[in-house]
């Protein structure tokens, strides 16, 4: 066994620290919450480091690297920025399309970078009667006379889907009944004629806006499908292991930014004509945080580690995102708890950080669905 | 012992539910969280009810009742009403101005109530650098030739302090050093020359607006004086008492509302085609809420009947609130979860409560805090 | 509401603490411990001192009661003796008796305690293939020619079961099928013909000996019946809501115990130069444990309160149980850890309790029979 | 980043497995714990198969190896036994005598080990009055005129004191004041004049018998103190680290066990029908231990590489202590819930290793200590 990081690792992470650095300060955090998004010199310079390229294949002019070396790259862009930015979300769905989709798909890619930073293109999966319950979708393909196909439905709970010049909609085909398994992934331009979407005001994570999307008789052809007919389930299946890795990267990153914040604070801030720091009290959230973070850092990395070595990690990632995401929560309550009333103030940024990090307890498939997969799966690691 | 609610008492929960159904729909409340205060119809209606004058004494026009009534109240307003309001820290400030300040003070409260129904006074307690450690404070009055007092110094997280036409301010009485325990509470009107405040923004609770207070050698005389001189500590730890019950009911009554909300979705919502309360994990995280409920209501009814038979609370009520409203929050994040994405969003008030509640683990004394009080005098109660 | 004790409840409170300070000093409940049962003067005096006689109802000689003075007289003997002696399930046992019984069937406690101040009887439910799942059972009695069954099939857990006189036998009726919801209850001489026993070692709990009990055959009759032909699983739900009330007050009061010992060794030991309850991390254990007997009691008084109004309690008591029982092993386990190593030795009596403890969460039917029975029934407290 | 075992590592896991087949089946088992010890020849067997050898130097016979290895072994080991062997605490010994001894005192395990397969040598460092505050133990050595040195007083929690050859003391140099902070350790023959043992009857674990050793005036030389004069805390210290990582690979291999067990029943219990691992509640206990599994595991492995890397883990492993033994009691008691009532007996296992993991809490200092370690340590990884 070895948990050290490789020089190219190390590197990374410190670009990573330097382009936080610059783009990300207290005052433009605070900016792009306001404005619900990320200006576009900061997407454009995480696009001239060369960030989004990372994981790709050679052949659509990325750079190849494992997951662990992904989960790393997540875990630290959202440490040292502190902000929930739609960075993680783009690295996936452009994940999706250089995997599944073909060279002509996967070349949207960088023809969308060259224009911008921002990011390529948006899943489209839950919808309002069918969250985790995915099989209840109604979302359909028909196919027409021409050859073409029609797609229609509503899909909710879309991030980032207002801003993005792609969606990846997944959609039954012909058939919108539960019975029908059968469902295929498309590439669909956000500004094709039928879309529109309508926006949803969460309850934190505001640079990373939610939209309804509706599809009203939206033409589709065939080479705007992704990967085979019918197929798209499997993908998708395919996508959530490494989905469910970067959520929880992403808020081991940020869960991380809280600790820095409260330890800092904790140091710095006199009540009894002491530093807080040496209130036992105040330790044993300082220690039940850190705790968290090495419980969801190594057993992350071993997951990933496990998805480099082609294994699935179906039942792992399950119990690590319904046990990690629920511990970040209460992480960044914790650090709350430290700066006391400022915490519960705009003031300092760990109540943003909680309320963006119960989020994640629900992107990518609840706490529930989470466990549901694993008390399925676990058993058969163990002999009859 | 008997757990039965008298005829009065009863009486009083449907009069509060009316009044909240008038008032107090999705809408409503939802402006009143955009506008941050409630309307004044609705203040003058709760006055005109009668309710803020509930537990004060004959004497000041006052209905007298007891702790548990109170508490009832409080609970039952909260849980109707669904929306974090400021009359629960109201009918705090007119409970010590009643019991600790003199017939001329305390008819302050109706002279006010005749105006508006907006709560008489907020109370100034936390100092920037005076959180947890009470003593630490520096706000001061001096003795001035004339026989006034110069007040100086900065409150802060002041509940509600920006509308109030009173302020409740406690101050050291000649020097500002940590050694120094006299202090007073002065009742001072909030239009005072050298009164000014700050916005804070809180994460949550934003129909009750925190602000800043600054005394800029705001002038006060002895008239103005509540209670003795030198002795403002004793009554504000009488007042922590009681203060830390109605947060604790108050808390009670949205986690209630959260629950109502939560079981409701969960019977109507159907995934898989069962509504999902029939999921075994679902009703986990409802059985969770239920006993959070049901163990906060009896001890704290137990809490309020001990405060009317004239003994101390102060570690029952200590522990209580330590544990009860982080109870309270993880129950509004488990109605959150039932809701999955939607409870994410504004379109329904258990997010919203969620924030709410977060905030009342810190009013009155934070967690620590509290475990510190319960940690010293819980050994007191057990033979050497 | 009204938390007082009344004066026959303080004098009968007073009276269990005379009577175990008598019979229960550490060495004999060593003792007890050891010989895996209460001698007889123990036993007795319990009987002499009229305690088995509260709640029955005068016909068959009693001293009629409500169920919060029972519960309250629960807490206390297990609080006093800090030992799982056969009291409460004698007490269980004899309630049945005369609430579901024949006045011939009742008289049977009188008969028996005249002779010895043992239990009178053990109640045989669960089997090996059927533990939480009941209606799995397959004792099962056939009426033969003569008028006479014939009772055959195997009961486990039978607590006590060796040493009464009587034995109350839940069997179906004529048919041993899953589908038959038919069964009765059967008092039966633990010296019938046909009837064996074989002890069961447990973790703890060793003063009240499990034993498997074998019905070879057993002839008997109608007039041994309680109750009506094919009620019995309706006397038994009703038994097991008051049944959980007192495995809970149980519980409690042997937690009381352990929190009692705990304090008092805290201000004793020392370390650093310093009694160890002035160290914040185990005031924290002990104000865990105390929240946990708080929140426990008023509850648990609630809910024997509401069974006196004749609500059922079904679901109250289910979540009561489920969360207090294993509340009460964390509580002890809390015990142990302020003893340190001596808490790990049999020098103290902490861990016993502590495996004690364990047993409660099972007895009664598991935390998770519990959740099930929570899950269905709290819903329907909710409007729709 | 690398989670994969070497095949060197993959061949000691079989060779313990084979071990542990032959010498530890479940009657072999429950015989030790009768008679509180192992078998001669299981001793004997594991000191032929070299696995006591393990980490030591080549100097002094052993097979080198890492600490990562060391701590596979460990876990390894007590997954497969299932019981609470000495040998780990032997394997400690040996590497303190190896690590820290002169090349004589080494040879000592060597020479003991062709003797017997029985553990060389047990430590002695608690005292009664000196438990968590190690500083204030008042075993004392003085050296006399001949240069020789008298120890005295008496130390308890001795694991496996009573049966080994030698004992390992940790003493005060001359001055037993608690301002003392020179202390030594001594090798010493358990069969010196002047030694003597009294049993202590612990509530688990009683394969691993714990006594209190008297030194009454015992004769010491210099060539029995291993190390520097004075600089015996040091050492401890240091063994510290190690020994904590061995506590957490024992009791995770003993929960590992305790999980193989309640998933293996599960999955043949049925009840309602079905087995009880369809059961959603019982899933969820499943879930999890397996999450406490997979968060114990790869966390302490990243400790024993660390530790590899010649860093300290004083606070890495004081957290993983505290946390981990904690949810190790926590995972076996899931397992006891999952076998119900027969998890409450001696027929299955899950119930005794519940027991013995309580003790791990204790051993190698109290969660409180590992807490108070942790609390002053993490704020010094961060920056100011």
């Amino acid at each position: 066994m070895d948990f050290s990081l490789t020089d190219e690792q190390q590197l990374l992470v410190e670009s990573l620290q330097e382009y936080a650095e610059r783009y990300f300060d207290d005052q433009s955090v605070m900016d792009m919450y306001e404005a619900h998004q990320v200006p576009a010199e900061a997407q454009d310079a995480y696009r001239d480091a060369g960030f989004p390229f990372m994981g790709l294949p050679e052949e659509v002019g990325g750079i190849p690297t494992d997951h662990v070396t992904l989960g790393l790259m997540t875990e630290k862009l959202y440490e040292f920025t502190g902000a929930m930015t739609p960075f993680m979300t783009g690295m996936l769905a452009c994940a999706d399309l250089a995997e599944f989709g073909t060279p002509e798909q996967a070349a949207v890619i960088m023809e969308e970078y060259e224009k911008s930073g921002q990011s390529v293109a948006a899943l489209c999966l839950s919808e309002p009667a069918a969250g985790s319950d995915n099989m209840g979708m109604t979302c359909v393909t028909k196919k027409q006379a021409d050859g073409s196909f029609i797609l229609s439905g509503q899909k909710t709970w879309v991030t980032n889907g207002a801003d993005v010049p792609y969606l990846i909609v997944i959609a039954k085909d012909e058939d919108a009944s539960r019975d029908n398994t059968k469902m295929s992934l498309w590439l669909v331009k956000r500004e094709t004629p039928g879309i529109s979407t309508a926006h949803l005001t969460k309850i934190g994570q505001h640079t990373v806006p939610f939209v309804e999307v509706y599809f009203d008789d939206v033409v589709v052809t065939e080479d705007q499908r992704i990967g085979e007919a019918g197929a798209g389930w499997l993908l998708l299946m395919k996508n959530f292991e490494f989905e469910r890795c970067l959520v929880v990267a992403q808020g081991l990153g940020l869960a991380q930014a809280a600790q820095n914040d409260a330890v800092k604070y904790a140091k710095e801030r006199i009540a009894f004509n002491k530093p807080i720091i040496t209130n036992p009290r105040v330790q044993d959230l300082i220690e039940e945080n850190e705790i968290i973070l090495q419980q969801t850092r190594h057993w992350l990395y071993y997951c990933l580690w496990k998805l480099d070595q082609g294994e699935s990690i179906n039942a792992d990632i399950a119990m690590l995102k319904s046990w990690g995401t629920r511990a970040h929560v209460q992480l960044a309550d914790n650090a709350i708890e430290i700066f006391g009333g400022l915490g519960y103030t705009e003031e300092v940024r760990v109540g943003r950080i909680w309320r963006d990090l119960r989020g994640n307890m629900l992107a990518g498939g609840t706490c529930e669905v989470m466990d549901y997969i694993a008390g399925r799966a676990i058993p058969k690691w163990y002999a009859d």
